[in-house]
């Protein structure tokens, strides 16, 4: 059997939701919602099943979905996409992250990350003969060091992938962060992967600047969103590419051989919620921001170190303050099992040793009588 | 960019269909029905948006689907297995595959494939940094060479990848031919990758035999099977496979770095689908045989040397007898553009120089007043 997959354990989601159903524990470790998607979206796919259109649509997308990916790119961004050569829907933004890296990496290829990190990036990169060149942001700002992720670029560097709203940090990268990135890309002559799956989940004012809008980016960036984040609809699984026109058809074969397409009727509703008005978004965005605040002064009130997000589902808190001596790990094990709560330690987003052990990643995307019984539970436990 | 993507065309598929659609072609390439899948099992996926199950299910699947492909396994084939930890549920089989042979793959292994082959087998096997050693089926009977075959197998050999009922040729493995390469797996301490998407269309009393049937193998295959196939919903990407206790967490570990999961909603119509009765799968596979014996006759009628088909939505045919001096790429090339209608070439199926080059492959998974609409032009254009 494959040796990287074997050395790895089940996905820390898996594992916490599992625990969390053991114990009958109130889940925020996995990032769902536990609210519906939009009514529109969700009938407009129900009634694209009864109209005849049950068979493979074309393989970079339903039109009315990769026009839609389009429209959205130049409505929010001020980007030109040309929906019938720049763009690839995706069976989910994981296959979106895989998709992307597989068009341009070649074994021995090197692959920048940043940790902490989602849990497919460094094995995705390891499948593929590539190499990750892992640099780590440091608690509790997150800030980027710019001199070690200088250092991490070499002539055999094909990409960097990141993620802005970064989860599990909540941190946003800033305009200067951006920059200073993209200076890298062009100076190495390579590609950018932005997972930008939550690009709309973002608070106090903070814009989402996607590195694609960077000059001189428009050709480097492959730029990944997704329906489930953008939408509430999370299994769905619904994610959409766009590049360039010389990138495109690699990313379109690479999509060939993971999905070759995904379900029509999920696409022509999402395509229904992408056209959604402006308070759609803005809603989206200052209904999340409430729960982050709600969970931010109730994790506070409890004696945390609460760390600050910007966007994303996920609030970080650190659980030196409560006075835990033992690691992140048995934290999140005695409150799933004691105090009925489950979180997820972020040291699962960490691929390389010694990563930090008092942090704590609480998802929030719930309603807000749940986080306050969760609230409730910890401040029992506590 | 990745250099195997790049050296590869388009997929024929998507190259015949453009064709089609710009010659208002009547499209026989592609493989997928133009009627729609049974009303019950749209109608359960379209109730199953609307009751607030739209966030991401279990890794490996809903428990409901699980259970219906380890019931579906037993009724049909005699094959007891776990619903819990012998199942993974993909998105689609192209999935499935890319899931199955990243799960045992390691780089410098190889895979033994079967030419003419499915376009993705290849190169998914090369991307991983695998090695395919291809044996060829000799038209017209597409006979297993069997000295050949054992002589693929060597120390690297670390699974046989096979397609049964085979798209393209509509070949079904014989009882003899199974239990030769189950002797191959056995001797040669490897797995095999049963692609059986085609398992319930199959014609004239053929009997779909799995692989993983035979004795000594239930632990060494992993089985696919497709929702797309199986119901006429090929849009639809919901795949399954069946695999033993000790190959599954690698398999799921996969399909987490590939999509991590699959729409709910359309999982749970195709558990009803699973469930219906058999005269649903023997109504689906007679169907399809009356559609099969009227292009069979249609294209003999017309003068083409015509190939045995015993299963598959396809029939192939060869163009030498009509008095074609071309090859079967300029033949399917004409008849798109002179008498509208498509057809696959089946040197489009082979990794290997020297194809033949006289056979086109028909799809016949149509209305029959389209097939004979097909069969009319045929016959004005000769
Ligand atoms: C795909 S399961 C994980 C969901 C998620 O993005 C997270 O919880 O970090
Ligand atoms: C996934 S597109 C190809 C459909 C098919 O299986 C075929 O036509 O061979």
């Amino acid at each position: 059997q494959n040796s990287i997959l074997s050395g790895i354990g089940t996905t820390i989601f898996t594992v916490m939701s599992a625990l969390a159903n053991e114990h009958g524990a109130i889940n925020l470790g996995q990032g769902f919602p536990d609210y519906d998607g939009p009514d529109d979206v969700i009938d407009a796919a129900a009634a694209a099943l009864k109209d005849g259109r049950n068979q493979y649509p074309p393989l970079t997308g339903v039109p009315e979905l990769r026009q839609a990916v389009a429209n959205h790119n130049e409505r929010f961004y001020g980007i030109k996409v040309d929906p019938n050569a720049e763009v690839v829907v995706t069976s989910g933004a994981t296959e979106a992250i895989t998709a992307c890296l597989m068009a341009v990496l070649d074994p021995g290829d090197e692959v920048v990350l940043i940790e902490p990190l989602y849990d497919t990036y460094a094995p995705t990169v390891r499948l593929l003969g590539a190499v990750p060149r892992i640099v780590r942001l440091q608690p509790p700002q997150w800030d980027l060091p710019r001199a070690e992720l200088a250092a991490a670029f070499n002539p055999r560097t094909k990409a960097i992938l990141f993620n802005t709203p970064m989860n599990p940090t909540g941190k946003v990268f800033t305009e200067a962060e951006l920059a200073f990135i993209a200076e890298l890309v062009r100076k190495h002559d390579c590609y950018a992967i932005c997972d930008e799956v939550y690009e709309h989940l973002i608070f106090d004012g903070w814009k989402h600047r996607p590195l694609m809008s960077v000059p001189g980016m428009r050709e480097r960036c492959m730029r990944i969103g997704s329906a489930g984040k953008t939408f509430n609809l999370t299994g769905w699984k619904v994610g959409y590419i766009t590049c360039d026109r010389v990138l495109q058809p690699n990313v379109a074969k690479a999509h060939q051989n993971l999905t070759f397409t995904t379900a029509p009727n999920l696409q022509r509703g999402v395509a229904v919620g992408l056209a959604k008005g402006d308070e759609y978004f803005t809603g989206l965005a200052s209904a999340l921001q409430a729960k982050r605040d709600l969970m931010r002064e109730g994790l506070a009130d409890l004696g945390f170190g609460v760390l600050e997000t910007r966007g994303t589902y996920f609030i970080t808190v650190d659980v030196r303050p409560l006075g835990w001596t033992g690691d992140d790990v048995s934290f999140c094990r005695a409150i799933t099992e004691e105090a009925k709560v489950t979180a997820i330690p972020n040291s699962a987003f960490y691929a390389t040793p010694n990563a930090p052990s008092q942090y704590v990643r609480f998802a929030f995307c719930k309603n807000d009588a749940l986080l306050t019984e969760a609230l409730a539970r910890l401040r029992a436990w506590i």
